[in-house]
């Protein structure tokens, strides 16, 4: 089993979905994983330090991309709409790996340890962006309060997004979403019905 | 031991406050707890389930009133407004308890299961501000926009609160910060520098 496995990261993540949909996340053992993918533990552990990286192992260049995304915005564009670039360049890699982020979402919804780590996930990124905002120059409260809302603004358009059918672009439903919150923070009291 | 303790659950919340901070959540036991407040364990267990709900045991009924607020507010409120007065309700609640408040603050900060824990509070509340507002006739994704941001200016002017003088009013800081996301959100590009 030493020789070299092709594509044995592809391999090992989609026989770990498999059975973390087949049997739940916590029924599921690294032997199990590696054995229905046709490989070792060893092999397994050369790529992943435990089950839990499976479903986590792309947080960090994806946030590397959000905020190169909003850093490289010109200076002239105001914070939000730099930061909806960031999402947009979020929007388009969840939106080539539909597949997987549809079945990945569906695990990590049924189980609480997984839940608590993607919301944590979401407060790092939060974190990051703010940061990217203060050096674009914004002060705070202003760069927390825009990045909060980046994160309000995916949760809401990424749930919808897992939900939508094939045909819709989560590019598309971050821009609708986006604007919808623009017309909310801008609205005008109406005569009271 | 029997007979009845004017104010015991004052006491033992003080009591763990007090333990929490000097040697850490984690390293506190509901003995120590209830030899400090000077009444049993069995008194603590009449109040709270177990230790982590001394600091969590108020979150349903600040979470009504912030529902409530919500709720009552005129129809003819946007609903950004409807939800600022959610807020403004959930400030005074805290400004009363701000010595309490704060050293709650720091417990959690240091221990990353009360950390998560005050995460999936905040999620819980986000839903709940969404269902109410669902209920004055918003739809969706204006409504769980509505709501996220709502957790999003919480956050960011609870983060703000705990670091301020004592001279500075939560209701003043969420109301502020309010407006800046309103500015922010209306933000029109300016020429590049």
């Amino acid at each position: 089993m030493g020789r070299w496995e092709p594509d044995s990261r592809g391999r090992l993540e989609r026989a770990a979905l498999e059975l973390y949909s087949e049997r739940g996340f916590e029924n599921t053992t690294v032997a199990e994983i590696a054995e229905r993918a046709g490989l070792t533990e060893r092999t397994f552990f050369r790529h992943y330090a435990d089950k839990r990286e499976v479903l986590f192992a792309g947080g960090e260049s994806f946030q590397d991309l959000v905020v190169a995304a909003i850093a490289d915005a010109p200076a002239s564009l105001p914070a939000i709409d730099a930061v909806g670039l960031g999402l947009a360049a979020a929007a388009a890699l969840l939106q080539e790996r539909r597949a997987f982020a549809r079945r990945r979402h569906m695990i990590i919804a049924a189980n609480a340890e997984l839940r608590e780590r993607e919301l944590i996930k979401l407060a790092s990124l939060s974190a990051a962006i703010a940061e990217t905002l203060h050096r674009r120059g914004l002060s705070d409260p202003a760069a927390s309060l825009t990045a909060e809302v980046a994160i309000a603004v995916f949760r809401v358009a990424y749930d919808r997004w897992i939900e939508a059918s094939d045909a819709e672009d989560f590019r598309q439903i971050i821009r609708g979403s986006l604007d919808e919150l623009k017309a909310q923070m801008g609205a005008q009291p109406v005569a009271a019905g």
